[in-house]
């Protein structure tokens, strides 16, 4: 062995730019100050990224109730938590209150693979391609996936909240409600009508229930 | 010049397995007859693939007229047309009728970049981050675009069919019908109008519009 | 049914920040002032998009013509259509007047999705594995696909002018001509020669053509 | 309106193909039977598909404990869980009996992002480019990340099971146990000093402890 | 610490299946006896797999000589070395003999990381963008690069042969020498002067001189 | 041939803005000075780019020793060769020197593809599935592939030095050391115990070695 020659080339190594062993992008924390990209957002200096960055407490109690589905939904997207920023990754957590729905719904950029915390609730999707329904009641412990793009749902056939953690495969997911997509701004009546078959007057309806005009 | 060494080395040459220099898969037209992956469908073997494997006409009439819709949907995805398995691109014809729409739907899996061949039509769809509409009337020559997975919509205002050619960046981008996914399966009522606060008689006429039970 | 419970719940709803439920990057439109990166260039802010950015009216008439190919070049690909950034997809008109072709070329980005508009076209590639060609004569209403990155061709075999619409798998795919490449610069004649074979007679003749110096 | 002309055009629709208008691949449930790609399993027939698929109950209890690490790992991979083929999650549940740890390890091919179900944990990794250990102290409903590939650990310092979730960005995220791939196989104790400098008598009692030869 | 409960717990582990834990795919070893697909070539099973799938020894000679060019050239693809398969790596080793030169070439599929093992080389691409000729003298030890897609070669300029190692971004790059692709098969001389402008008279030279017919 | 229509179109062709057919990014030399992005750096602007930016001559000496691995490292990777940048892409060159190892590690975000260029080593990994060695002896001229985040070693067990060249699937592979990892931080020897079972006698031994405190 000739380790004695290690010691012959350390000031060589103190003197040599540190940069040449250097290896960026262990991760990616998000600069939310700076413009996105198709990838996700510029990175946030590593040398001002500390453990906090690494951790959310954001799911540990119900997020805001969503009007008028009855459910809580909290969130940990890369807008609320920057560290997730180019690793594929990211998660809600959503209490169902007895009654309340997770109204049908796409995330148009991620797969959602949804685990029941406690209570029970009933997880379906269709497919595009038969229009068919998959659809299970799921008690606690429960896994079950929704498929990228798909319209789904969730429901609370119980007397007690349901609270289920969900994960993306996507930093960013999109969250895309039906129902606020048509009756929650100015589309107008007639174009709702044309596109989805649905009467004036229920329209109506549902635009007056989620806020809409037009 | 040393051209002389190649004449040496001819002999060689051919002993050599023609293997070496082979390289495969400048395209992967699909085998339908495999099982389906993730990245798409295996490939028929290149010696088995001809020019007319890269051509398809499917396109050149309008396709069955989808019901109620009075739109033509004529489709070049893999399964029609196999020389675009793998390369991330298929296509749609669409001819709507006076009257006709392109109903309120996604594709999953793709982006949506469409060019108005002949005719007048609206074009529209709703982000899910604000429930915007972003919506433009076009006229020959004009290209729009439906971003990836996002609910969007076409109608025909005028009184001549309006046809136009759609790209997708999958060789495969579902198509979900947002009334076909409620009304032309067997989605029990009840649920429809938890998730979508439909009410019950306009659920009932619209699944006996599109077909559906339950 | 516990909705009693959402009106408790709204008042901090609206105490919160809207960014809780906040989904960036259903689209993400180039900002073509800021750098662009591997995955596209930075996103224009949402609150400036509008629809008018989805639109493109570029490809409405024959683009100018590339001399001396006898055929007009439209573009919609990002950086004159931003909207397609990071979508993967964007589009070319081609117009091939009597005589005329599109020459030799490669996208080194991208598949190329062709359909005929009107007219009729030879289109054709050359496989790289087999130096094999698939080559067909194409009319109006007919696709052919060019798989990534294969040399690739067109020409315009009748009396009158084609005119096809071309879709690609990124919004920059990129377009190399060969005669170009090699003549339309001041790459030496003797590379040229060495790396071609071609004489130099015929090298500084093509360089005439084209343009070229040296 | 002219939807008179559906009427007429309905029985072309039941003559026409049903592939016409087929698209597949919503999802893609592995059939584990068939040979694993680069980008997952064959899919199993649609048709096979059932609700049942995209249910799994095997994290609803802890699972089986891992020796001598006193913490139970119950997996949802595609192996176990072939709904999630192709669609780039998975899932892990791991109980962390008081005085338990996750060993130092290394998912190879994915991102893990941590929910903390009950108890309290100590979770950390160390970053590639610094070796700067980012480390937290977890308490119910926190979230944690562990940037892909990177070398991470987590012990439970209190005395109470602790209990959490886990996702990770692939179906199929590997998990690389230091302690196994170094002295619970037969690498031989010359090898494991000299990439390690571990003393030999600590690889003795490793390989010991660990269960490895040579 | 209660690692008494792991002695508890042993009997249970032994009985569970040992797929409870599997993580396949750390590799993937092509079964070229198996379609490839989009991804790449389905797995050989891991238990097949050994220590000299890892190996590939058919770099450590020149490979045959590429007729009239004067190189030689050995490929490590997934064809010869199934190891890379699904790894996005490969290798090629050329032998540019006095006055040789690797021919106006491109890869559709990969970049090219190009390092001099000895002697002297021009190496050189054009770009796309504006046929701009990016070109260098390369001595041994430099490294090069030939971003993907893009027209590349290299020529000898001296007395001595020059070797280099080749390393691409994919197990199967592909390779389009672009006088083959014209002249070397049976494309038609009319087309070739059509779409290259190359005279008639320097076509059939070509043509003889690279076997092509037509 | 329509030819004299091209020239009355190209006093139009001048007036018309270049970027009609301009298409950026045949490459995309990162600019250091702007923050990193998950997909790579931003793009220097092309007219800046020269033939210099793609040769890198680094690799033609050995690089610095690491003490105290008596082998010595020179890198190409974005951070010292820009023009990898976002082509998937990088290379070291090592100098074991005899007796030299490089140590137990892992590239977090590629495979490495290793080209002997002189002398023997012993190349290895750990697979994660089974623990199991895949294990080479390595000379002149052989190539071995280290699968994408596994942990792997070399060592020279000859008398001579061995040097080698290593291809990676990225342009920022990453390179995680165990022993710096463990040993060369201020990670707490409790905890470093916790997580590998290493005696403490052997942690602080480990700790003087590699300079690590706590």
């Amino acid at each position: 062995m000739a380790k004695a020659s290690i010691i012959m080339f350390m000031p060589l190594l103190f003197l040599l730019p540190f940069s040449t062993l250097a290896l960026t992008q262990d991760f990616c924390v998000a600069n939310l100050l700076l413009s996105d990209t198709p990838s996700g957002y510029p990175c946030k200096p590593e040398s001002l990224v500390t453990s906090s960055d690494f951790l959310y407490s954001g799911l540990a109690k119900p997020g805001p109730i969503l009007n008028p589905f009855n459910t809580g939904l909290a969130s940990a997207l890369v807008t609320q938590y920057p560290a997730v920023n180019g690793l594929g990754l990211s998660a809600t957590r959503f209490d169902i209150y007895p009654g309340g729905v997770v109204p049908l719904l796409t995330h148009p950029g991620a797969t959602e693979l949804l685990f029941v915390l406690s209570g029970t609730m009933v997880a379906g999707f269709v497919s595009a391609a038969r229009n068919a329904v998959y659809m299970k009641t799921l008690h606690e412990g429960d896994l079950f996936v929704f498929p990228k793009g798909l319209l789904h749902f969730q429901y609370n056939p119980g007397n007690t909240t349901t609270t289920g953690f969900s994960a993306y495969s996507s930093s960013n997911p999109g969250l895309q409600i039906v129902a606020w997509a048509l009756f929650k701004n100015n589309l107008p009546s007639q174009i709702i009508n044309n596109v989805t078959f649905i009467s004036f007057p229920e329209i109506r309806r549902l635009k007056a229930l989620f806020g809409g005009s037009g």
